[in-house]
Order: structure tokens, then sequence, then C-alpha cells
């Protein structure tokens, strides 16, 4: 494979997670002392930054700076939820990208998010391709969801994951503390898939888990989630919730947008979310004291509860990303490849950008209990070891002490 | 003074905290030392657990999980929201806690709680006193509200305030990751004191705090809270805020319990909390897309980011109370007085109860800025210091293991 020499463009896309940045420190990192890439552009807003020309220059940025990304939460060049055209329809965008890369003499862009962002890097892979400018494209995994095909996991999965399990042992024990009744709903983001909601349950682990988890996958089904909770709080005066947001009746209607109900009697606006409407119905059944909680924000930016393991795999995709596309690698995404048997083991794989957009991957339904209302052990199995580990996150105050990047755009130059 | 031979109770009483049950071994580890504490006794459900009889031995308990309550949040024996009657008017309830203190020759109770727990406290003394039953009975302090009289702060408050400034800072971070507005609303617990939602204004030490933060100590606004929030929004296109749950008009309605207003044009009933509403007045002003965060009953038990100086002094206050009350001290709470000029300094100091019990301790005017919307230089000089240092809390699976208790009941032995 021919050496290819010039710039890259890191850019970051989509919600952000906690280790996000670990994955461009990463990228930022092994490409600073590649010998191929002359000079390390950071994308501002994602490839909205590549469009305006805002491109920060990473050698400006103190090292110590850039080491902090590691435990710094949230996409520190910024991010976009800006979607590409169909460049057979409108090649505007496109044709402005590949000005860009030809004034900076970019030949290595690395795209860091999720579905979406996969999308607009197998979109500008290919036509890059196909106007014939060299140029190496490169996908590095990231999302809370954990939705993304071809990889074992997700970066930002497990920190969230931790997160939420870690949060839900601690209400477990706030709500067990009165002799009186106590329900509790927990509303954990994911809008298609379970992997966050059914995470909930390794709190169980600690001895104070959830009695009843609800994912996407499964059709909610108002009736039987009464008659679920009921159950349990007849028998044991409390009942502790984890919903996912993206529940939905078996016609496809988010339980969350459904304003009115006459048989519920929930018959007014909900500017509250979910786990505050789902708590006023089960309180209106059983006459129990209710709490709705949304993890909301908190659940994907907590990079103080993050995940040892997930940081350093966030971190080797980025890096993995880099040095594949120096060894001549194209129009791929980085991914995980897995092994639980004898202990947790975790490789970087390739896998083709076109195969990992536009597809959600779900918990497979055999790893949710039957009745629709728990996971079952190999959804554990499976989450466990991506939760593993402290981070040693850098305190000043005892608060956390995040990266403070210079961000000295090239124009400015 | 005499040495008075017989067993202790340890009751907990109101809403847990993160560190309430280091307090509670710190009067369980010190009193199992002790040579004139005989026996142990822990109330179920606090003052409840002794009307009913439903005391544990907590000689019974392995040390090893003794050690563990030190990081396990909420009240590990359980606690209760129960108010004694004024004993001139029906002392039945007195009559009972003598007759169980006879049966079990308890001669020294430790009510752990905040202001309503000391009233109790305050009031048992009293009728003991006057019926000549020789007891001695101390006050630990523990409320996250930090309103507490006599004492410079109470145990579980700084745990809090550290969970509250980390996630202020981590959703500042997410908040400002897309180039398109964004107002984020953050609602904190503190009914009729600020200290909690103030310590938001710590997260500004990260470079990431709130821009505005209003204390149920001011009077608030709404006209004036919309022009405060517009006039950063229209500057910088972000604005975050911290907002306490007891906010309240100049007529002392509260602003969350306000559900219909002419002016602002949220006319339907509020299921959701008070960081909803707001963020939904600000974007029929504005426009903003925005976000209402409540940090629910997260802030009061996430002993997975709890101030080591909270955890310690919270041991500290529980076992001082015991050394005060073998030595001959009855009828007083153990309080913290503290030096911050050359240093932190924390004594444990003794107390009247009742001087403490009824009155509750409020953000001095002068520590909030004239606009009533920010915390000046003294707020944080005297809320730092106790945030202090990072506990040594054990994990398994690297999920939280929390104290795992017997509870023998003594009718049961």
């Amino acid at each position: 494979m021919e050496k290819l020499t010039g710039a890259c463009i890191i850019g970051q896309s989509g919600g952000p997670t906690a280790v996000i940045n670990a994955s461009a420190q990463g990228v930022i990192q092994t490409a600073l002392k590649s010998d191929c890439i002359t000079r390390v552009l950071g994308a501002a807003h994602g490839i909205k930054g590549v469009l305006e020309d805002k491109l920060y220059d990473m050698s400006q940025e103190d090292p110590a700076e850039l080491d902090l990304l590691k435990y710094t939460p949230s996409s520190a060049l910024g991010s976009c939820r800006y979607k590409l055209a169909d460049p057979d329809k409108d090649d505007t965008d496109y044709k402005r990208i590949l000005e860009i890369f030809q004034k900076y003499n970019v030949r290595y862009f690395f795209y860091n998010g999720g579905n979406d962002s996969m999308d607009t890097c197998n979109k500008i892979s290919k036509y890059m391709q196909k106007v014939g400018y060299e140029c190496r494209i490169m996908g590095v995994p990231k999302t809370i969801d954990n939705d993304l095909n071809g990889t074992d996991h997700c970066p930002g999965f497990a920190s969230a994951a931790k997160y939420i399990a870690t949060s839900c042992a601690e209400v477990w024990q706030d709500a067990h503390v009165y002799d009186t009744g106590m329900v509790t709903v927990i509303e954990i983001m994911g809008r298609h898939a379970g992997w966050l909601a059914g995470s909930a349950a390794l709190a169980s682990l600690t001895g104070c888990g959830p009695d009843l988890v609800y994912l996407p996958e499964v059709d909610f089904d108002m009736d039987r989630f009464i008659a679920d909770v009921k159950s349990i709080y007849d028998k044991t005066g409390k009942c502790m919730v984890a919903v996912s947001e993206g529940i939905h009746y078996a016609d496809g209607r988010f339980v969350s947008e459904a304003e009115t109900s006459a048989t519920d009697g929930f018959g007014h606006a909900q500017l509250g979310g979910l786990a505050v409407m789902l708590a006023d119905v089960i309180k209106k059944h059983t006459g129990a004291k209710v709490r709705g909680i949304e993890l909301s924000l908190l659940q994907r930016c907590a990079s103080h509860a993050a995940s040892k393991t997930d940081v350093e795999e966030a971190w080797q995709a980025g890096s993995a990303a880099v040095e594949a596309a120096v060894a001549g690698t194209t129009d791929k995404m980085v991914a995980f490849k897995c092994t639980r048997e004898g202990g947790y083991q975790c490789q970087t794989s390739l896998e083709p950008l076109d195969i990992v957009a536009n597809f959600e991957k779900k918990v497979p339904r055999e790893w949710i209990n039957e009745a629709g209302n728990g996971v079952e052990q190999p959804f554990i199995d499976y989450v466990l070891p991506l939760i593993q580990g402290e981070t040693d996150a850098p305190k000043e105050h005892s608060l956390p002490r995040f990266a403070h990047l210079k961000k000295v755009l090239t124009t400015d130059m």
C-alpha cells in the first residue's frame, strides 16, 4: 500500500457520551505521532465545521490538556445533528467538503458518532471514491444507545450503563427507607433499543435492583404494567421500575407521547416525562406514594462514574482508526470483537461502513424474560465486563478537572 | 459524674442522606466498645421502632458489614417521619417510650436526623427529665438541607452539594455541545433553604457552572427570571439555570405549586416538576430548545460521589455523641465548630437541643448577589472545604458494595 501523506480531520457527531472525547484523544494523539499525517485538524461541530471551514489546529493544544480529554464528557470539538443529502439528488455539500479537503490537503477523515454519523461517513467515503479523490475515511463508533451494527458494543454505552446501575442501586436504598408504601419509576434513555434500560438490572448484583424492567423491544401494555406493579407492591409495599423512554404500544405509538387515555384517566397534556406519567398512573391505581425519576442528560455525561474499560476501549477505537488508515484502510468503521468465556477479551476489527450505517441493533428477544418485564442472565453476562474498573480522572477542588482546549481556528492562524 | 450503665438505642429519622449511616456507624462502633453501654439496639424506622418494640441487636451484626455502613446511602435501620404530640396534651407515646426504655434498661438514646428529629429528641429528653428517668439523650445532626441551627454545617449536606456541583459541571458540558441554542434548568432540593441550590455554583470552579442560581431566600419573580435568562441566551445562545425546589413568589406561594398563570401561559395541571415547568416558560419566551432536569432522589443518595470530609465528619458526629453521653452529657446535639482561615478545621461541640430544634437556618442574604440570581464568594468559601476528598467506598463487580445487615430483632432472640 502506497504511503499517503496529508492532513487529517477528526469530527464528532450526534449525542455526546462520557467517553467520546477519549476516542477523539485516541485519534488526535495517534495522528500527531504519525509520519504520514502532516496536520491534525478538529472539525468544529462535526461535518458542519468542515462545510463552514471551521477547523481547529490540534497541534496548538497543550498536550496536558489533550490528556484530560479522556476524562472530559461530551464532545469537546462540538457536535451536530446534520444529515447530508443523497449525493445523487444534491451534491452541494459533497462538493464543498471536497473543496475543503483539497484546500487543506486532507487525506484522512475520522468521524466519531452513532448510526447517523456512520451514514454521513459512508456517504462521504463513497463520494470521494466516485470523484477519485484519494482519502482514507474511517468511522469511530460512539453511542450510549449501543445500537450500532457490526460491533460487540459501542464506546459510551458502558459508562452510561454503569451510571444507571449505580444510580438505581442508590435510589433503591433511598426508596426503601420508610415503612410506608413507595413505587419508584426510573426513566432511561434509548428510543429504539433497550440496552441502557436493561442495564438497570445490573443493580440487582448489589442486592438493590429494579423489580421490573421494560425495554422497547417488547410492546408495552398499560394494563399488564399496572398488574405487574400491583402484584409486587401488594406483596412488599415497594416497587421499583426501570423503563426505557422508547417503550411503545403494539401499534407503535410511544407511551411517552400518548397524551390521553380514557382507561387510565391521565387526561392532560404531559409536560413531564414518561416516568412521571407512569408514576401518576400507578398512584391512581394503587394509592401508593410514587416518585418518577428521569435520568435525563445525567446518564450520558457522568464521566465521574465512567467505566475504565469503556474509557480505554474508546481511546483504542480512535487510535486503531488512525493506525488502520495510515496502513491503507478506508471505508471502514472500527468495531469490537469480544469474547467473554474464560475472561473478557476485546479486540478491534474493521467493518464496512455500509453494513454498519442505518441499522439499529436491538436487544435479542431471548435476553428479555418471557413476561417482557426483565432481562435474563445472558444480558447481564454481556454488559457486566464492559462496566469494569474505575478511572483515574483528575480532580481540582475535589471537582472534575476537564480539558480546556484553546481551539485555534486554522483561519485565525 | 456518676457512671451510668445500661443499653443504648440509636434511631434514624427524616429523609436519608449519603452519609447518615456513617453517623449510625460512629454511634454503633463507639457504643459497642464502651464499658458503660451494655447493649446496642437499633430502632427500626426511628422512634416508630421504639414505640412498636422493634429493636435490632447490633452486636449480632458482622463487624465487616458494619464497616460498610460508612459507604451505604440511605437509612440502614429505616427511617420515619413521625411527629410526637405535645406531651402536655397527649403523653401516650412518651409513656410507651418510657416503658420500652425500662424494659431494656435503656440509659442512652441517640437520635440521628434533621429539624423534626431534633424536636423529637428534645421532647423525649424533657419528658424523661420530668418523670425522673435517668437517661442521656443526644441528637446527631443529619440533613442534606443544611438548615439545622447551632452548627456550622450538617452531615449529609456536603456529599449532596458535591454531587450537585459535579452533575451541573457534567450537564454543562453536555448542554454546550451543539451550535444551536439551549437552555437547561436544573431543579435542586431544599424547600426553605438554598444551601443545596447555591452549591450548584461550585461547578463554576470547573469552568462549567450555571449562569443563574435561584434560592428560596429571595422572592422569585417570573418576569425577572425570564429577562435574566433571555439576556444571557441572547448573548451566548446558551443558558444554564439552577433553581431550588423551594423558590416562591413574594406572597409565599411556591412557584412549583402555581399551576396556572395567565401571563406566562402555562395553564395546565403540572405533573412534571418545577424544572420542566420553568423550561417550558422559557421555551415559550425564547423559542430555545430547553431541558428541565430534576436531580430528585439522586442527589441525596449518591454515595458513589460522596465527600470524604463529609463521611468522616458524619462518623465523628455519631462517635462524639456516644463519648459525650458516656462522660455525662445529656439533652444536647453534637454540632460542628469550624474555622476556614488558614486551612479548614472542624471540631465537634455540644449545643442545647432546644436551641437547635425547629429553627431553619437559611443562607445569609449577603451571601447571595444583589440581583438574587447567584451566590457570592463567601458562599463558595463556606461550602468548598466541606466537599473535599474522595472516599474508598468498596466495590463489587465495579458496583457499590453496600452493607447487608442481619437486623436481628430483640423480640426474636
